[in-house]
C-alpha cells in the first residue's frame, strides 16, 4: 500500500516494484479509478473537484464508488492476486482507516512515499500534466496521522532504489 | 457487459453510457487490466503476447491475474457499484463462462458490440495506436458461441446511439 | 491542408493518408502546436482560451507563435517534405488567408473535412478527451468562407474512405 | 538546443524552461517529429528502428524528413519564435553539424543534458513507456564529440534547477 502526495513518485515506484519483484503484481491506482468514473464526476460537488489551486475536494458520490472499488481491490487480493495500491490519502488517517476496513484480515505493508514539498512541486512542473499546486497541497497532508510499516523518500532517492527497499520487506 | 473486437467501438460506447445513464457507472476495461500488469507480462509466453499479425495469445500467468480481477470487478458490483465491463472475449464462449462463474448471481446485461471486420480494420488504421491486424482477427472470433441479451453494431451507428439502445434496457 | 471542426475526424484521415500514400508524409497538427506552447498560454487572454462551453478564443501571443509555426511548416515543404496539415480554422476565411501568405507559391490541396454537428458532438462524447461543446461550436464555423479544392464528409464515411478520395487527387 | 540521451530528463527541463522564461517559447521535440511521421517509418530499415536492446538505427527516409524538419524549426526561429529544441543526437557530432547547417547564422545555446547511465536506466524503468535499454545505450553516446555552451546533469539535480541554470544564460 503506497501512500504519497501527487508527484511524489508513487507510480514510478510501483512500476519498479513490478520489475524487481519475482512474481507478477497488479497495480491498482487511484488515478485509474478516477479515469474509470464518468467525466461528470469531475464537474460535480458530489464527485471530485480539482480546484485551480491544487486542492482536491471529495463528495459522497465519489466516496461511494471508491468504497466499492476498495472492496473490489481487496477481493482481487483474496482471490490470489498480489496487488500494489497506488493511492494518495486525501483523507489522511481516515483514508487509512477505510482501507483497513476493506482489507480486513488481508496482510498489508503500509508504505509512506515522502517527497519534500518544493521538490514535488518542481517535478509537477516538469511533468506538465497535473494541476499546479496539487503536489504542494498534498506533500504533507496525505501523511497526517497515517501509520506506516516503512517510509521511503524520493527527494534524493530514485524510484528504483525506493522499490528495492520496499521489495526487501515483502 | 460489453464484448466486442478491438476497434469495434466498445470504449466509446462505454463513455457514452456513462454520460446518458442517470447514475454514476464505473468502466472496468480489459485494456486497463493489461496496463495494471507488469510490463514483463507482455514479453512472456506465460503472459499475453500481441503477435505482429494482430493475434493475441494468452498464457497461464495472465489468466491467473485476470481471474482475480474478474472476482474483484464482481465484488465492486456486489458492494453497490454500477459497473460497465469493456472486454474482448479472446476466448469467446469460454470467456463468457469465466465471467458467469465470477458474477454468480449478479444481474448482468450481455451486450455484443459488432463491427464489420473491414470497417473495424479501417478504424484501427485511423486511430493509429493499435497493432494492425487485431481488429480483423477479433471482429468475428470474440463473438463465437457467446450468448447476448442485446447486440449493437457500430458499422453504421454512432457510439452514442448504441449507448442509448443499451441504456433503454437497464 | 485539412480543415475541419473538432471531432470531425481530421486526425484519423491524416493517419490513413499516411498509410495509403506511397511516399512518407509528415502530419503537422494544430493540436501538436498547442502542446508545444507553454502551459501558461492556455491560462492567458493573450494566448488561447478553451471556454467551458467549447468556444476557443485566440489572443496575440498565440497568433505570433502560430505565424512562426506556419512559416516553419511552409519551410519544411520547401525543403522537400510532403506535409499534411491538420488544422481547425477558428478564424475561418482569415485563417485560410494566413496560410496562403505563408505557403506563398507552394502547391496545396485545400480539403474541407465536414461532419454533421450532432454527429461530431456525439463523437466528442465517445472519445471523452475534449471539452464538450467544441465539436458543435466549430462544425460549421471553421468552414465559413473557406474555399476548397475538395470536400469530404465523415458523417457517413470512414476516415480511410475519405483518405482514399483525397489521395486520388494528389 | 537541448541534447541528451533517452530518459535523461530533457522534456522536463524544456517544460520548466517554458515556465521560468519570461517570454513564450515553443518546444520542438524529436519525439514529436517521430509521431508526425507515418507509422510505417518505424517498421522499415529506411526509417527508424527501435531495436529490442534499445539501439536506434536511422535510415535515409528518416534523415530526409528530419532534414526538412530541422529547416522548418530554423524557419520558425527566423520568423521570430523562441524555440527550445529537445533532441537526442543519435549521430552525436554529426547530428550537431546537421543542426549547425540548418541554423546557419541563428544564435543558439548548445546545452548538454547529462545523466548517469544507471540513473537514466532506472528512470526509464520507472516511467515505463520507453523500450528498456535506450537510456543506457544513449547516455554517453549522444554526447560524443558534441561541443556545448553549457552542460547540466540531472543525476542529482531537479529539472527545474537545471532549467534555471540554463535560463540564466539566455
Amino acid at each position: 500500500m503506497l501512500n504519497g502526495g501527487s508527484s511524489s513518485g508513487k507510480s514510478g515506484i510501483a512500476r519498479c516494484l513490478q520489475a524487481v519483484l519475482p512474481d507478477p503484481w497488479l497495480v491498482m491506482a487511484i488515478d485509474s479509478l478516477i479515469e474509470a468514473m464518468p467525466a461528470s464526476m469531475q464537474t460535480s460537488a458530489a464527485g471530485i473537484e480539482f480546484a485551480p489551486d491544487g486542492e482536491v475536494v471529495i463528495g459522497p458520490e465519489f466516496r461511494a464508488l471508491e468504497a466499492a472499488w476498495m472492496e473490489g481491490v481487496a477481493a482481487m487480493a483474496r482471490a490470489g492476486a498480489r496487488v500494489i495500491v497506488d493511492d494518495a490519502f486525501v483523507g489522511a488517517a481516515a483514508s487509512q482507516q477505510r482501507w483497513r476496513e476493506h482489507l480486513a484480515s488481508l496482510p498489508a505493508l503500509w508504505v509512506g512515499v515522502r517527497c519534500d514539498s518544493q521538490t514535488a512541486a518542481s517535478r509537477e512542473m516538469a511533468r506538465g500534466d497535473r494541476i499546479p499546486g496539487m503536489a504542494a497541497a498534498q506533500a504533507e497532508a496525505v501523511h497526517d496521522g497515517v501509520v506506516y510499516d516503512l517510509e521511503v523518500d524520493t527527494t534524493h532517492a530514485e524510484a528504483l532504489d525506493c522499490a528495492r527497499i520496499i521489495a526487501a520487506r515483502i
